[in-house]
């Protein structure tokens, strides 16, 4: 029989609550220690990595995901002192209301208790969500991918240490077997942990939103269109739409999809053509659009096919579909948009307010780049992920998001009549 | 092969873009008419529920429920008159930044979307949750029970011509077929319901939070303890355990357990028996109360089983746990609670400040009644149901929920570097 997790789930959830009843400068001077005690141990840490690193084949793709160096290990703790000095999100009251005389009610944000992470090759998400858990009050229990168990030990250890200095027990921070048989029980302990949040892969994401009993978070993919339309500044529009696609093509709010108006194409469509060149940007154009590249000689030119559309690349690839007006547009990309980032390039000011009001993303924008879709950009802050559901946190799911709320009544003998 | 219900749900979510554009004040009028439409359709109605209340037994339990009545149906009316009055929860700016010079982020507050409702015999259900969704800017998909079919279609049928009224298709509001083959598609919805929320038996909740791949609500059972402690006042302690026990016992925030502090107990219950007795409250006593109230002879005493903790009475039942000391209690309860409502009866302020701050629950009380955590006695109107979980929505689930957030950013050709 394999030996049931839920002891150290029930530990965990007794823990969290001296991570709660320490001040909010506590609990800022906790995250302020463990960023310079994790850059005091990074000769441990990185030894422990470079056994991670041995076991994996130098062929794995996640290798470079998995890799701890000087340069990753100073930017975990900056990303660790910036967390230190967000506001806390707890204690808030949100509303305060008079019931009858005496009888007080009062909305207040609490910590979650206890956040549940699943995760891969990352060992940077150990440190970054132990600390942002910590920061607003919440105990975590940490299921990290088994590439990454020495990495994530050692990290985990120096959190240890540091929580001990503080008084809260080690078990606040539980980094859980790596062993997939324990998957299950994380999934279904609804009594010792609160939130559920998978980062990786998108097949990791699909198996937890399928077999969970807590309540999860969906951090998904992101299939971003950019819809140019036929009242658009051009010259704009491909700043842009080069900007969305190719600054940072490995990441979920790069431009998948280009959608332009019929009107506008044989304007836009030469500026896009050498900088997206210069990138070897290979582009999928859809019949209408195709002809026009191809006069231009695009270098990296393929026929779209059904498939590149709804398609994230995450990559220097995006593809291009012509529409006949908004109605068109709207459409497109109501049927192949993953809710996460869409934006529009207009001057006619009706059809941006109706662009951002119809369409369904959790960010919307307005001449603007789909890249700026960020926690750190919208100055939030750290992220756990940007989620694409609607539900308690939609786009950039940071620090403020890592709590709930409680309703407080305070009577003097009171009953209902 | 069954017919399949997602052209239904397509066409419910391209039709609540119509609701969501009406204004607030539109939206509170087309509420307002409903109120009078559905008070003047009684006939046709109570026609409609004959016919369902003729086809269920009537040794059926939902036969309470399953009823329509003059009375009930002018409480209907009065219920959307409250609706039409709170205020529009979408179009709230959360908050504005400036990212850079001219490139400006809101996260405002938008309607749901669609909202899922999976429910049992009440067709009272099908108007306030209408009502709910169109206050707020929400279509609705609405999957009622088979034996109130012909009730559901009448209400339905009122709603409708009220939306004609207003320009709004009817599939804004869908009544879903009784089919119980459906409900794994609704379920599985992801691309066309925003949020899932099942109402009513246990079994039906469960049922939907494992199946469920569309976000839900967990609206759950009341497992509520009130804890008397040694610094009591006890004919305020008297007064509270008997109104949360008795005012109301068939509801989920009615008291189930009395914890009751060892130094306490002679004093309290000998004032417990008297009211308890006149409303013939079954008392599950434990070992240490039972010879108590034995001597005191209650009339209807059974000894505890381990059964009788944690336990949802919705009856006139209740258990006694003693206990000594605060530890203890807040043990018993952490074991037991469902985490909806629990009260503390205290005259230390140190006592009630750590039961509210350790007790993990929607509703935390000192010296009040539970029977308070309710929509409308918050001052939130007509609830959806009272959540148990944590994510979005904690306690009564009103209207000010039936929202989520969007990002709205707006520049003039703002890249990032």
């Amino acid at each position: 029989m394999t030996p049931t997790i839920v002891p150290q789930l029930q530990q965990a959830r007794k823990a969290a609550i001296s991570v709660r009843s320490l001040s909010d400068e506590r609990r800022r001077d906790l995250i302020e220690l463990l960023s310079r005690a994790l850059e005091a141990s990074e000769e441990a840490i990185l030894q422990a990595n470079q056994q991670d690193l041995d076991a994996m084949p130098d062929t794995d793709p996640k290798k470079d995901r998995l890799l701890l160096n000087a340069e990753r290990i100073a930017g975990l703790g900056e990303s660790l002192r910036q967390i230190a000095g967000l506001p806390d999100p707890a204690g808030t009251v949100l509303l305060e209301r008079e019931l009858q005389a005496g009888l007080n009610l009062q909305k207040i944000t609490v910590p979650l208790g206890v956040v549940g992470v699943i995760y891969e090759s990352r060992p940077n998400v150990t440190a970054d969500v132990a600390a942002l858990c910590l920061r607003s009050g919440n105990g975590c229990v940490l299921k990290g991918g088994k590439e990454a168990v020495h990495s994530n030990r050692a990290i985990v250890k120096v959190i240890h240490e540091v929580l001990a200095e503080f008084g809260v027990p080690a078990e606040t921070v539980t980094l859980l077997p790596t062993d997939r048989a324990h998957v299950q029980e994380l999934l279904t302990a609804t009594r010792y942990v609160d939130i559920l949040i998978p980062r990786g892969s998108e097949s990791l994401i699909q198996y937890v939103r399928r077999n969970a009993l807590v309540p999860t978070i969906e951090t998904g993919a992101g299939v971003c269109h950019t819809y140019v339309t036929a009242s658009a500044d051009v010259q704009k529009a491909a700043a842009i739409v080069v900007n969305a696609k190719v600054q940072r093509p490995s990441v979920c709010n790069a431009l998948d999809t280009l959608v332009v108006d019929r009107a506008t194409m044989d304007e836009l469509l030469p500026l896009l053509t050498a900088p997206m060149a210069e990138h070897g940007v290979e582009i999928f154009a859809d019949a209408l659009s195709y002809p026009i590249l191809h006069v231009l000689g695009y270098p990296h030119l393929q026929e779209a096919s059904q498939e590149d559309f709804g398609r994230e690349f995450l990559d220097f690839k995006c593809s291009v579909k012509v529409v006949s007006g908004m109605d068109e547009a709207l459409e497109h990309i109501e049927t192949y948009s993953s809710r996460h980032s869409e934006a529009i390039v207009t001057e006619d000011e009706a059809e941006a307010e109706r662009f951002l009001s119809e369409v369904d993303a959790a960010a919307v924008y307005v001449n603007a780049s789909t890249r700026f879709t960020d926690g750190g950009e919208f100055g939030l802050g750290a992220e756990i992920g940007i989620s694409t559901q609607k539900l308690h946190a939609r786009g950039p799911f940071a620090l403020e998001k890592l709590v709930t709320e409680k309703w407080v009544v305070r009577g003097n003998g009171h009953i209902r009549r």
